[in-house]
């Protein structure tokens, strides 16, 4: 084994591992240097800025080769800035994918069949007392657009397509391989599904992607589930009309100001509300370690990386 | 049109149409006698009987040539007793069979992946508090074990295929069409699964067909996903095992002793809990109006009935 000098050095600006298991093959490969041992203003300094990697943060580490995140979303790299550098980014590529999907799908049933809603009912004792429970919405059958059929949204339809739902999608471009109808729009999307399901990344072209015309288009029957990024919707247009009934429900993971989420929507009984965790369970969690570690491996010994962000 | 008095005699025991808008369909076939528009000790008499179609009632029916159920399940009818005296039963069919599927697999992904916990969780305001929210279980790939393959079971196999799940089940026999693992017994099934589902229906067989051994074999981190009936599995055993952990989770839309639902569950987080919705959503419910008034149609002019229960 080489001694600990000899090993590559990687900054952990987060705690790593997460799992205590992996420590030790974690630590054998690698010298970590933690944030804490950094000089104090330059701590200091990311401490305060860590909520995205700028510009700013690259000048700071001038020797930075290889960036490994623990998400999949990129909204907080400054890609081009990266390119530029000649530095590799990785993220979490298709290891959260399954999760979400599970997750997405769950919502759905959960809005349409007000699970947590008769959840709440049951818990409350109000069964015996007001008798019956109001009826839910069929999901067998329903039409579901999906927002952007990258990896995540490929395995919500091929499950949902079990229920018999007819998939549609938009994306950026066409994808000649896949057997469901494709809209230009996010708008003839809504116009032409009961349910929209957000997988898209979140960027400058997908802000606010979801607003009040979509959220027209779709209909007061509509229900909109998001397992994407909160910022994907226009916030206060859906719960105005989710408030208003302009719109039948919503299965949430994800808010604009997390960890805020609307508390208008905490009186509804037709939305679902979750704390950002369609993405991580016990089995993901521990592949996103095998990953990272693997990631790293390929990194220093010029192997090709297992899930490097290809740069436009 | 025929006259009112020649149209054919239904006696609804319980109010239907429940729909409005089928009522026309309704009146304008069958001349209908409500429970209230019998003699007035013979109203008495099943006001207080009729939790079950028994021997006593049906000799107060002496005309009685047809009974047209709102239900699947067949335990409370006296089978032997309408086969005797030559009496059609027809039963639901397969009308709610996607949507009691669409349930069981909306109440497994909520259990593994803690939804309506989430939702109290974020309801409670407790995410800005308290940060984290413990990681569930993943669904992907796991072992579920189907208690009974019929219609219901068949259609929880067709979408957890889709979600990758290893599909087992148990049944009175094996089906020699279907690509499943069988297992002769249920403590065998338990024993190799990670979930069980109940779909089977609730007979002198399967009363408690989920007992102290079959959770056992399940294991500590066994999920018991259960809309059949109620009295399928010993609740109070089940519930035991729920507290002191030696069990994982439950998904229950049905209990033994309705609308009663032990309140030591309503401490749980690891358990979802619904008021005996699984089989109904408004879609299925006008499917349900079609049926029982095709059913009578065919009856009425002696053509094969459309879901018939066949006799042993």
């Amino acid at each position: 084994m080489a001694t600990k000098l000899e090993l590559p050095l990687v900054l952990t600006l987060r705690p790593f591992p997460f799992i205590p298991s992996f420590q030790a093959k974690f630590s054998n490969q690698f010298t970590t240097i933690k944030r804490s041992d950094l000089s104090l203003p330059l701590n200091e300094f990311l401490e305060k800025r860590l909520t995205a990697i700028t510009k700013e943060i690259l000048n700071c580490l001038p020797s930075l080769s290889c960036i490994v995140l623990t998400c999949t979303g990129l909204d907080h790299i400054d890609l081009d800035e990266c390119k530029k550098r000649g530095i590799s980014v990785c993220n979490t590529g298709t290891v959260y994918s399954e999760d979400v999907a599970d997750f997405a799908v769950g919502l759905l049933i959960d809005v349409l069949r007000r699970i947590s809603h008769a959840d709440r009912y049951v818990r409350a004792g109000l069964w015996p007392v007001k008798g019956e429970f109001p009826l839910g919405s069929k999901l067998s059958g329903k039409r579901v657009g999906i927002v952007g059929l990258g990896s995540i949204g490929s395995e919500v339809a091929k499950r949902l397509k079990a229920f018999d739902c007819i998939i549609s999608y938009t994306s950026r471009n066409k994808k000649p391989s896949v057997p469901f109808s494709y809209y230009t729009n996010v708008v003839d999307l809504a116009s032409n599904n009961d349910v929209l399901i957000l997988t898209c990344e979140l960027n400058k072209e997908t802000f606010h992607i979801i607003n009040k015309e979509v959220i027209t288009a779709l209909g007061e029957k509509g229900v909109i589930i998001n397992v994407g990024r909160g910022a994907l919707i226009d916030e206060k247009e859906m719960v105005r009309c989710l408030v208003q009934g302009e719109i039948g429900g919503a299965g949430l993971d994800v808010f604009e100001n997390e960890p805020h989420v609307p508390e208008e929507l905490f009186e509804l009984d037709n939305v679902v509300l979750a704390p950002h965790k369609a993405v991580l369970t016990h089995e993901s969690f521990s592949d996103l370690h095998e990953l990272l570690i693997s990631n790293l491996e390929a990194f220093f010994s010029n192997k090709p990386l297992l899930s490097v962000v290809k740069y436009d």
